[in-house]
């Protein structure tokens, strides 16, 4: 068998840390290409451009970039860049975290929803930590992660979210698997007057409080774990369907 | 106890013909406000608008607009704009079908989710058809599938998201409640040379094929059926904890 191919990506840009320390991590794994957005996406989420072409640089061998976004970069470098599917699709490391209901914001996350729904398995790596940003210690658990998911596979329609603290690796409490916690923003919105006293609401600041009970991605991180999270495609809620075909009296 | 206070949004802005027409529909179940977009915000899909004020604007009396995203309005609607909180969120009509891997792109249901971030039950509703669009029997469809969720509730952490096929009402087939279908793009990226003869990759056109058995929201709308399908918050594969649990040695 032919080594493993290994697509490369983020929303941050090419010449984002954060990418370049995964793409060496997951070298000896195989060969690795990165086909990323030429600059920061962060804000463009998981949007495909489609009233405009888009074009591919080759920045250098195995270095494309593309002036899109993180789901244009997955869909054309599986597609067109790469000359056959690749064996996994690796996103990030994102400096900063991607925990709870924030992922369906993040731009991280979506490559690896994109990657998964082309029936690649993808993993989506975070940072969870503040400034300065220091990739070692989460580049070593990519190539950790990446290596078992080429070797164990992943559940079916289903991505890896994976979010390391930023701590020295002795400091690191292991890997544990876990589920999406929930976010709640309380006092999050403040009024202001501007300079004719007008009101105007602005979204920040407040508190956060964090639900969803112990395994959570949230709970494992804050403990000093790396989380590992299982999200699937299907956003169908089974258990719904009986009771929507029992409650509901039509 | 007092009437049900009915919360009204959408991704298309408040002087959009389906909002217009939800807004009616639900008027004699209880107090309905509008607070919707100033104008479209189809490509915005689910951001929050963080990096400045937002102001409301009283159109008319209970009709309110700000110059945000749809999940602004909600967020704002819910906190500043009502006095208690909603004991129903519904957002649209939008002027064309939300099925199966879009609906993680849709502004329309993106609202239906902050609303059940909030705990408030949200309905989701779209027309499933091609323009001209009438919006009649959909804002009938959506009136009725309001007063049964006020009368019989939702799951929980769960939104409703509908999908109405654009049909005279003798020809529509019954409410079918569904899951999620999977969409898949067949040669979906094209290859065209510039004035320069440089080539560009433009995302569209090819085929689009779906799978996921015979229950999925599109194949119902395909049917003629109305499509029910409760989304949930909650992205993790529970039993995808199991697989990596059991499978990954560590």
């Amino acid at each position: 068998m032919s080594q493993p191919l290994i697509l490369v990506t983020n929303d941050d840009g090419v010449h984002a840390p954060g990418i370049r320390a995964l793409f060496a991590a997951v070298q000896s794994l195989g060969r690795a290409v990165i086909v990323a957005p030429e600059r920061d996406n962060s804000a463009v989420s998981h949007s495909l451009t489609m009233n405009r072409p888009l074009r591919v640089h080759e920045l250098e061998p195995d270095i494309h970039t593309i002036d899109g976004t993180p789901t244009d970069c997955v869909t054309i470098g599986m597609n067109k860049v790469l000359d056959r599917r690749p064996d996994l699709l690796v996103s990030g490391i994102n400096p900063g975290p991607n925990l709870g209901d924030d992922i369906s914001y993040s731009g991280t996350v979506s490559a690896a929803i994109e990657g998964t729904m082309y029936g690649v398995p993808s993993l989506a790596f975070s940072l969870a930590g503040a400034p300065p940003w220091d990739f070692e210690v989460a580049a070593g658990v990519a190539w950790k992660l990446a290596a078992m998911a080429l070797e164990f596979g992943l559940p079916d329609d289903t991505l890896l979210n994976v979010n390391v603290p930023q701590r020295a690796a002795g400091e690191i409490r292991g890997i544990c698997f876990t589920r999406q916690g929930r976010r709640i923003y309380r006092d999050a919105i403040q009024e202001i007057r501007d300079p004719w006293g007008r009101r105007y609401y602005w979204i920040g600041g407040g508190t956060v409080h964090w639900s969803g009970g112990n395994n959570t991605d949230e709970s494992a991180v804050r403990r000093g774990c790396i989380s590992v999270t299982p999200i699937q495609l299907d956003l169908t809620n089974h258990e719904g369907l009986d009771f929507l075909e029992n409650k509901w009296k039509m």
